[in-house]
């Protein structure tokens, strides 16, 4: 590998994508894309005691499921990738206590799944891996729980606010194969616009996905019409808009091949969920579902997948400060 | 670089280490390393108006401190990779958002520090950087606040608990230099052994600090005396008494040449630290001062830092849950 441009990772023997595998939860599965994902859970619990143990079981099953569909076994994984938005990252470390795999936690919020696939594509090309897992959760309940108001409360949630995801994706890569390809990492860096609304995260992440999306452009010489598709990982209706307003001002077009994996995970009119889905899994699993089968069945040949994240915590919102951001990208290739 | 044994890195070109920075708080200014830290300071606010913002200013100049000694220009560190253990790592996002570096974040609770060294290590030999940046906090204030009780409280703590490092420590590595090299990176697995005394740690960490300690001896073919000294990050006094029998029922005799970061920063006796210092800074402060000074006046030639990370939090305390460990080891040789 080595870097081109400012901050561009080009692979020199790109990845394959072995296998992905994700797992939702009920609301997940009314949504538009449920056919897509591997499993849909019943109901937020599955069997659990509490929400965090229910999110540990989730990444815990999602890695199980992407181990058995890639029929390589669990110990020839040389390295794992994990990360999620419980404090201290509790569901990736319960959830993979017992895989025997050696093991880097991670986190940039709702940026963490193409944080660690990206890293693990590092891993592999650089000669430091043969075989990969890199995987991300978040849980409607855990998250609203810890970030906002206790569900009981049934408290009102504005227009601009986003329903976390429940689930998880996961995604294994192989030095060898035949593709799809990660072929570029762009990793990004912090920007803080000052947006201060834990309620308006769309616009908060939206500047940190412009500034990795100019650089990724610049750094490899692309245009948005090289892709077939560009996926942001949860910026919502709102943060959507922004980002195509503010980037056509760079001189860049993406209206005609861009969307945003919070904006098609849920279906807005008749699933309540104002602004659209977020949280680590939103990226996680709609990559690991319908970004992947569409990649495998070469409806997509060439996409961009730039995952956003809200480097905040309810400490910090509370000692009024304002929202920093941060977006990572990888291209995948066929 | 390549993998070598079962989850061993050994790099082609071992990185140098170009320079390192440390900042810590007025007790471990009483401590017996407090003249190898580069700054020690008056109070636990450092002029902020809160225990978190002091822990970002804490972790934000630790970081400018090292690149201002190592003379090379912030815009040609390539990748920062950094964390902490606040809740969604606030100190690393809010302490780094001006610096204009691309951001790994990453959490391995107080195995952050090497978790990162490591990882900058693979981008480096693997070819993807020039320059990069590893840097870990922690506060003790905050982290009391947000782990246990309100220091306010004035709570009583049992003799086997520990006392969370205020500071941080930083370390440049370099692509080319005269060392000092980090030749090998063993990433650890989570070991968790059944403890649930969070008032134990180091009991609670010490099999995962095993795991990794063996696992780097049979992957390398090194034996404990091929080290001048190996450290751990924060076992504290009985964690390291626990490693040091465990390890020797394995068959290898580490009494010699082993310390514990968190036995070395305090005086115990004169401190009342009870069991040892803990924390990301622990390691990454020490580290960054005494240890690296000691590589650089050539005193040590071959030193082995294996931080150690608790992967728990205070839900999954409440909700019963036994603590996760995990151990990340570097060889670092001149």
């Amino acid at each position: 590998m080595k870097k081109i441009g400012n901050q561009t990772i080009k692979f020199d023997n790109p990845p394959t994508i072995l296998e992905t595998a994700s797992i939702v939860g009920p609301k997940e599965a009314q949504g538009p894309l449920a056919k897509y994902f591997d499993q849909c859970l019943e109901d937020e619990f599955w069997g659990e005691k509490s929400w965090e143990k229910a999110e540990s079981k989730i990444i815990k099953e999602t890695m199980n499921s992407a181990v058995a569909k890639s029929k390589i076994a669990s110990s020839d994984i040389d390295f794992c990738f994990a990360g999620d938005l419980l404090n201290q990252c509790i569901s990736s470390s319960f959830g993979l206590r017992d895989s025997n795999i050696p093991f880097f936690g991670i986190f940039g919020a709702c940026s963490t799944f193409v944080e660690g696939l990206g890293l693990a594509a590092c891993f592999i090309d650089g000669g430091a891996a043969n075989y990969t897992l890199s995987t991300a959760s978040s849980h409607f309940c855990s998250a609203e729980k810890q970030f906002r108001f206790p569900l009981e409360l049934g408290n009102q949630r504005p227009q601009s606010a986003q329903w976390t995801v429940t689930g998880a994706g996961a995604t294994i890569l192989s030095k060898n194969g035949t593709g799809p390809f990660v072929t570029h990492f762009t990793p990004g860096k912090i920007v803080d616009m000052g947006i201060k609304d834990s309620n308006s995260m769309g616009a908060a992440m939206a500047p940190a996905a412009l500034d990795t999306l100019v650089t990724h452009f610049k750094d490899t010489g692309r245009n948005p019409s090289y892709y077939d598709a560009i996926y942001t990982g949860d910026l919502g209706y709102i943060g959507k808009d922004i980002l195509t307003e503010l980037i056509a001002t760079k001189g860049y077009n993406i209206k005609s091949n861009y969307n945003d994996c919070g904006v098609m995970i849920f279906d807005k009119d008749s699933q309540d969920t104002h602004s659209g889905g977020s949280g680590c899994a939103c990226c996680a699993s709609v990559f690991s579902g319908y970004i992947f089968n569409s990649l495998k069945t070469k409806k997509l040949k060439r996409i961009l997948l730039i995952a956003t994240g809200a480097l905040t915590n309810s400490t910090t919102a509370q000692q009024g400060e304002s929202i920093p951001g941060i977006a990572h990208a990888v291209s995948i290739e066929l």
